[in-house]
């Protein structure tokens, strides 16, 4: 091992000028993918990378990497990440795998090391899902997942289509995708959850990543005089609905941790106070590490769907908005990570990943891994998302020994 | 008793002249109080008005009241409704009320038959509460029940205030509310529920009208990681909205009937499929025609959100957008109804109106009643809403005939 050290203020300094792009109000960032906001960061990172000299590969999807030396062509130790948010994100999600990544890279080029294959960074398209569907598209895309043609094809939430958002912005590339794989893929994020800081673990070693299920629900019933129509005879979409987010509640319970299920999105018509709702869109998202056990949660919410049919006198439509088997890593890189560190005297905790992320995807196509920072109080995909600047720094020491034993200096 | 006969071709012809207005499809109107649509709605009502030489007397808060013989200016027998609608209305709800009065003055005007009292139909405004609450505004202005001032200041849900909207088309008038009282007040309208179908009743003797609570709920949770956040550590307003409308209908059943509970809206931020929702606003409605048991499910409502405020660690703010106790109509012209409907043959039941209605506001100030006529299948707010030609000649037939007893035939 190397005694090279990345500098923290750099890495801040980055990390805090990215924050004001989309930025909603302090440590609260609005960069949904495709967005205005999305291209000024994404020219941001553009530059910095252009600043480094790296090689900057723009691909159909608008992925971006960025490989030092720019010379080399053979296939990089890859790290990376996203710059895209939620709706209402923190700063970190993302952010923080991509420019620890540069960081990485800036420090082993100062340094003029030689390594025996060469090392990039890549920021992905629409990571978060929040405005095109299925989330982590670019990377599914990069990975040879789905066809760039048909991912181009995805509709917005708002009505926009992605091929024409990705124009828009000049962010679509002439690299091929899926790409050839790299040597090996490893990715920093904060955690998202609250087991480290509550185990006051400073470093997750992420094992795999929970299986994810999405669904959209159309409920349709009948729309009504709330004051004259007696309760048994209504069929009431928007209580089919409230049905379903309390059923989907009691089965997460049931099932026990790591099992989730969220409605996070409800939507009534007519929607108004006296109006018996005639159709409700809702979604259910379900996710566990164990693909049996989520195929029994996908089981049991057909089943709710089938009785509330019956008894409430609606139809439900069902569409699936993206379904990932849950990802085991590979062991080999788990096992640097945990080894460099604890050869860094740091304290480490094996862990499955709660969220989806690029990782899983590049899983798909080489040998990869991931590092978890704490996140304070567990709270993400909110502005007040925190990790300490001792706590990122130690991420970013890990990820940089990480990837310069996956490299190897010769 | 007079053999006079009213016209119901004449009143067929107006009724499907004013559904084209706001039409979205056949038997469907959008006209939601104080929009283009119901000002063109007023328009050609008001252009009717003038056809008949009736004296239009327009008030501060847009209510139209038309009276005949022109230069009588003692209290009047009045008839009439609403033309304003749900967003998705069907035609009778309402129209039924002032196209059957505008009938019924038409062919006493033309008989030249002299009454004791003059007659005359109203047009209030903003009856449904779509657009502005609380509903039966324009009615609750009209007999003192709430300043015009404040209602003037009324914000709307699309972001408008009432006063700026009612001037916009042009129906602010000079005459003041409160209004003197009329002599009388009756109204037709459609019953808006299953019962005097189910029961093969002509005619429904309306006795009085349900109380309805109207409450906005806003909850205030925690937007957090949907895949990563455990759920014992979630503070989940989406999930909060949905046990509300869960509990509202099981209240509704253990209560037992007349009481009626609705969740008509629910809308969720920032409404995510992967973010636990942060913000959850809410309205829950419900009626019923005992004021001790309106009042005690709205202490049950109250208990709930105590119950999942602890529970999930969530705010929950209310705030009261309507509350009208349950309303006994006149005696004497409960019994009126009764009797002129049973002399032409027909058959009745006397029932209280689940719905809210503008008589219910005119019974502050004078003595008022109801005539209620079917509702196919008991559908309204719907464009499925229906009621045969028979059964609505029937009902403005009743009208005639106790508005003339009313008013006294000289």
């Amino acid at each position: 091992m190397t005694a090279l050290a990345l500098s923290f203020p750099r890495l801040r300094a980055r990390l805090d000028a990215l924050a004001e792009i989309g930025a909603f109000q302090p440590g609260g960032v609005a960069r949904l993918a495709l967005t205005d906001a999305d291209k000024d960061g994404r020219d941001l990172v553009v530059t910095w990378m252009r600043d480094l000299g790296l090689r900057i590969d723009l691909d159909g999807i608008g992925n971006i990497v960025g490989t030092w030396p720019a010379d080399r062509y053979e296939p990089p130790v890859l790290t990376g990440s996203h710059i895209d948010s939620v709706a209402t994100g923190g700063i970190y999600d993302g952010a923080l795998g991509v420019l620890a990544g540069l960081e990485v890279i800036e420090t082993v080029a100062a340094a003029g090391i030689d390594t025996e294959h060469p090392i990039a960074v890549g920021v992905f398209t629409d990571e978060e899902g929040s405005r095109f569907a299925p989330d982590m598209l670019g990377s599914l895309v990069y990975v040879g997942g789905l066809a760039l043609e048909t991912a181009l094809d995805t509709p917005a939430v708002d009505g926009a289509v992605l091929r024409d958002e990705l124009e828009r912005i000049g962010y679509a590339g002439p690299s091929p995708c899926p790409a050839v794989p790299p040597h090996a893929f490893v990715e920093l994020h904060i955690e998202q959850g609250p087991v480290l800081e509550a185990e006051g673990v400073e470093i997750g070693v992420v094992t795999g990543v929970q299986g994810i299920s999405w669904t959209e629900l159309t409920i349709t019933g009948q729309s009504n005089h709330a004051g004259t129509t007696p309760m048994d005879h209504r069929h009431d979409a928007g209580l089919v609905a409230a049905e379903i987010a309390v059923g989907m509640r009691a089965l997460a319970e049931e099932l026990g941790p790591p099992m989730v299920a969220t409605v996070g999105r409800i939507e009534l018509h007519p929607n108004l106070v006296n109006v018996v709702a005639a159709r409700a869109v809702l979604t259910v998202d379900l996710r566990h590490t164990d693909d049996r056990v989520l195929t029994a949660a996908e089981a049991a919410l057909d089943s709710l769907c089938d009785e509330l049919r019956e008894r409430e006198g609606v139809t439900i439509a069902t569409r699936s908005l993206a379904r990932f088997e849950p990802v085991q890593f590979d062991d080999t890189i788990v096992e640097l990570v945990e080894q460099v560190a604890e050869g860094q005297g740091r304290s480490t905790k094996r862990m499955p990943s709660g969220a989806g992320h690029d990782a899983q995807m590049l899983a798909r196509v080489c040998p990869a891994g991931m590092v978890f920072v704490p996140s304070a109080g567990g709270v993400s995909h909110n502005p007040a998302e925190h990790t300490d600047d001792e706590q990122l720094a130690a991420g970013a020491d890990v990820l940089l020994q990480v990837m310069l034993e996956l490299a190897r200096t010769r």
